[in-house]
């Protein structure tokens, strides 16, 4: 199997709770799909124990379809240091900043490994098999507990001089905002991140005689997911909640697309699935507020793979490692 | 002359005022350099005219030296259409917009013609031959009347998706700050340009006792430049305005180097020549808040060619085509 059509590669997704992996084919369809739950305060040994489970488990399937996988590519949360594929900062994650990941991984499974920061890694994904096929330059932002981003230009990741780009989550959107840990102020991460999305209906529920589904949730069980799931379902609390988070994301978005000019802006992230409440928002600000002279309004789009973008994405950055930014 | 160090071409870099125009060799040195008044209200024909009367007095001056120019480069206001070479939009040029300059260039000179935005030409000089020489990825800002910007993306020009990439001066800033012609509030033009400059110096010289230089001059001959000599020389007004600008200036880089992740930021035109009273303070504002994770100051430098950047790119554009976004 040396055709395009015949390669395969393991594609490995760490998230906060678990990994997802599985095997990418080149037209991006992925085979033995599995979510495993890792503890990300358990340390480094746990983690890569856990990622070369899924890789035995991985190539036991492959081998039972008569491959060999080309590669191994995985999406891991912090930066990645291109030149000696360590994990640069990690801060959620115990024992992984500074962690030799891809030495790691290669001494183990003697296969070429590729790694990529996990939002990177999901935009990889988009890019080849999802809402980012058709287009050559677009932004990826990720929304869940923070806000993540990455940037496709000119049909490949870019991540910057240190492989630090793409931070759309400390966008500096509002001089009088909240103080970031990154040290900055009025953050887009502080405006519209998990917090600041529970912290607006607590005090909205708690202001009001409201009387939709989120009133009846306990205050202490609030999540943005269950916040987007109101507001889809027409929740007005939780529609407030999402009006206010599509504000502000349409004030970063007018700077990215005056600044970057893309072909299409891509939101993804669990939040994102609230749909039009959260996208009527975004659209209404950009529309209001984009520059006449781009007489044109740029896509703003659902991501189109989910859950799977990670996965996808790190089994393409091991089918086409050219995609990277270290080619 | 076919050796790289014997390839010249004519660079014209049409200004609000001026066309400057020379020979410009491929070490970067310019010949017969000269600055020739326009009046940007006569017209597209008095503007046509004006850069063939150069093109003309340069190619004599090529054949004086025994060679013939590889070709024309060409630095204008507003955006470029890519596939036409027609103006896209320049709103202070009278006729401007629309016009096949391309087209017409072409058609009275029968050499090769390369257009580019007059800023991302001033970027391509500083790209080749001054300031951005040893980057692959910087960011060109230049501070005039207006807020201009470029990207260079490994080590080309970057426009966007349409040529309208890099324009900074829109980035939203203040949500609550002035509005803006382009659609927008809070854009960074608003708040550290030409106009927000002499506005904040008249408030400041009107409701002090000040006696600095600035005091002396008849407020309705304020300029930003006229501001930035002072500030230089020490003035208190003037320091303070530049003070402000540096700070706003601070907040739009954060979120550049956040997203961008860039080598540097070149900051050119008449305002930066300032110098100190406006480095010191962009610098303290981005040391205060960049992002830790970066674990970098990112260097904020003057940009090296000064008024000479455009023809200098716009014939680095002709001499080294590849350079541009276009192929």
């Amino acid at each position: 199997m040396t055709s395009e059509a015949g390669r395969w590669a393991i594609g490995l997704d760490l998230g906060g709770s678990a990994v997802k992996s599985g095997l990418v084919a080149a037209d991006g369809s992925i085979a033995v799909f599995e979510r495993t739950p890792i503890d990300r305060r358990a340390g480094a040994d746990h983690l890569l124990a856990a990622l070369l489970n899924q890789i035995e488990r991985l190539r036991a399937a492959a081998a039972e379809r008569g491959f060999e996988p080309v590669g191994i590519g995985v999406g891991s949360p912090g930066s990645i240091e291109r030149a000696t594929g360590r994990i640069h900062k990690s801060p959620n994650f115990a024992g992984w900043t500074g962690y030799p990941l891809r030495d790691e991984l290669v001494r183990n499974t003697e296969l070429p490994v590729y790694l990529a920061n996990d939002v990177n890694a999901a935009a990889l994904g988009e890019l080849k098999f999802g809402a980012g096929e058709d287009y050559e330059n677009f932004i990826m932002i990720t929304l869940g507990t923070g806000v993540g981003g990455a940037l496709v230009i000119g049909g490949r990741l870019y991540d910057g001089a240190e492989g630090f780009a793409g931070e759309i989550g400390h966008m500096m959107i509002d001089p009088e905002g909240p103080e970031c840990p990154c040290g900055n102020r009025g953050c887009l991460e502080q405006l519209v991140g998990a917090s600041a999305m529970v912290d607006r209906a607590r005090a909205l529920l708690a202001g009001s005689d409201a009387d939709g589904p989120l009133a009846a949730v306990p205050e202490e069980e609030l999540t943005p997911e269950i916040i987007g799931e109101a507001a889809a379902d027409g929740d007005p609390v939780g529609r407030m909640v999402l009006a206010e988070s599509g504000r502000w994301l349409g004030l970063a978005f007018i700077t990215l697309i005056n600044v970057l000019d893309p072909d299409c802006i891509l939101v993804g992230g669990g939040i994102a699935q609230a749909g039009p409440p959260l996208f009527d928002a975004i659209r209404q600000t950009v529309g209001n507020h984009a520059m006449s002279g781009t007489a044109r309004i740029v896509p703003i789009v659902l991501a189109a793979l989910g859950t799977r973008a990670g996965t996808a994405g790190a089994g393409a950055l091991a089918l086409w490692p050219e995609l990277s930014c270290e080619s």
